[in-house]
């Protein structure tokens, strides 16, 4: 079973879809949030796994997927790009007076709505943002989502890329459980570089104690492809790093020689790159 | 003049007055958006300031403040660091379905807000959507915003202290106009340690490269106090970073030792770390 943010229709669901031709299980099954995704893998057996977004070439990291991976038990198994095109759904461009979008399109298409005057409402998805400009039936609301969500609410799409920046892509990940039995081996992608993520908290929370770290992977020659901050929720200037890497051969090494500088570690897994065209 | 996000009784007021005292400059005045407070400090004279939120010590940093400390000629003059006391505000707590509240907000009280399994609508500030609770009069509304702006509208204060996380701490920043004739001279606070911030795209766009950078900064001795990475917009995975540290004595030293591994570099400004007890 693949949860995924829904509804049907939803950028997340491109991502599920060549997912689900990896991991052979056709069964699709739609979340309210990105929450409720983790929660269900959670809940789950070894053979439930969700499909987050985590990260856009535009607004950067989905806060709330970097969070739950730090809360939940949960692992990253593989990873896919997929390029967004935003488009203005609903009935008359003319008439519309308020956008409904995901926060993050809303964010995405700030410079066009600006440049309309439009209002915006934050809702859930943006799918779920085109089911209600056609529950609704009210010509002053449009929705931004993809070509694909309004055709199947049989809506108008008004305008094409509306983003305000032309490369406009985001990656989708697979989460599976973290457990004993690990459920990684079965498709394994030998043609491609596979990629760990890391989270850490350094001692004495100093964003300078950074420096010991990657020290570490300088000397190893390891790359390094991201590092992110995020507070560590205990008090302002305190923070917890996210660090993806291509992943070595002896990767145990590596971890063993990060922990003389950590006071936690949480290790998310190597996973595989996938291309979207399989 | 000071431009502050608005309306009235917003977390960005508490922070504006007392840089309002600081810089002896008592009108303020309430803009609609962080982008519009960049906008009009951009187009008003050297006496022109402006305060935005840039980091919650839950959600983390503003992206929106990030990106556009990058896009304006702004530089930072001044920061404190206000509590954030998030409270439920309108008519009665047991008729409420939907929730009114700015997106960080509402990531600030989803634990909560969930419990309560209420709908949510993003507004531009926490201020704002206690305004519409009261324009509206429906009381299946609530807002989350201060105690303050709850009785500026008198509504009740319907729970307190309703955020996720007990140290819910929002940074502000000071903003002037960059130009020649410097305007921080006015309030040099020298009690307290001075704060630097530079933004730079490395050579490569490497995130690894950046240890070339912490390299710099751990042979001179410089204390950093933050480091974050927004995306470069160009492509998924290429990335900017914001460097916080506290200001050297020999600060262009520092920065011409930078510019060997950057290619490109913004200087935003040393600036007072106020405290909110003046």
């Amino acid at each position: 079973m693949i949860y995924c943010l829904g509804p049907k229709g939803s950028y997340t669901e491109e991502a599920a879809e060549i997912f689900s031709k990896i991991i052979k299980d056709k069964n699709i099954e739609y979340c309210n949030s990105i929450y409720e995704v983790f929660e269900r893998v959670e809940q789950g057996n070894n053979n439930c796994y969700g499909v987050v977004p985590s990260e856009n070439s535009i607004e950067g990291s989905v806060s709330l997927t970097m969070d739950l991976l730090l809360e939940f038990p949960v692992k990253i198994l593989g990873e896919v790009d997929i390029n967004i095109n935003h488009c203005l759904i609903g009935y008359s461009k003319d008439k519309i007076k308020k956008i409904l979008a995901h926060p993050q399109a809303l964010a995405q298409c700030r410079k066009y709505i600006k440049k309309h005057d439009w209002e915006t409402e934050s809702v859930l998805s943006n799918s779920m943002a085109v089911k209600k400009v056609y529950d609704m039936k009210n010509e002053e609301l449009g929705a931004i989502a993809s070509k694909k969500a309004g055709k199947l609410y049989n809506l108008n799409i008004l305008d094409t890329n509306i983003q305000d920046y032309p490369n406009n892509t985001t990656r989708f990940i697979l989460i599976g459980k973290d457990c004993e039995d690990s459920n990684d081996i079965s498709f394994t992608n030998n043609d491609t570089t596979k990629k760990s993520t890391i989270i850490i908290e350094l001692i004495g929370n100093k964003p300078g104690a950074l420096y010991n770290i990657l020290k570490e992977f300088n000397k190893k020659n390891i790359n390094l492809t991201r590092i992110e901050s995020r507070p560590s929720k205990t008090k302002l200037g305190s923070y917890i790093f996210y660090i993806d890497y291509e992943t070595p051969e002896n990767e145990k090494e590596l971890i063993n020689s990060l922990k003389n500088y950590v006071s936690n570690i949480k290790y998310l897994g190597s996973s595989n790159i996938f291309s979207k065209f399989l």
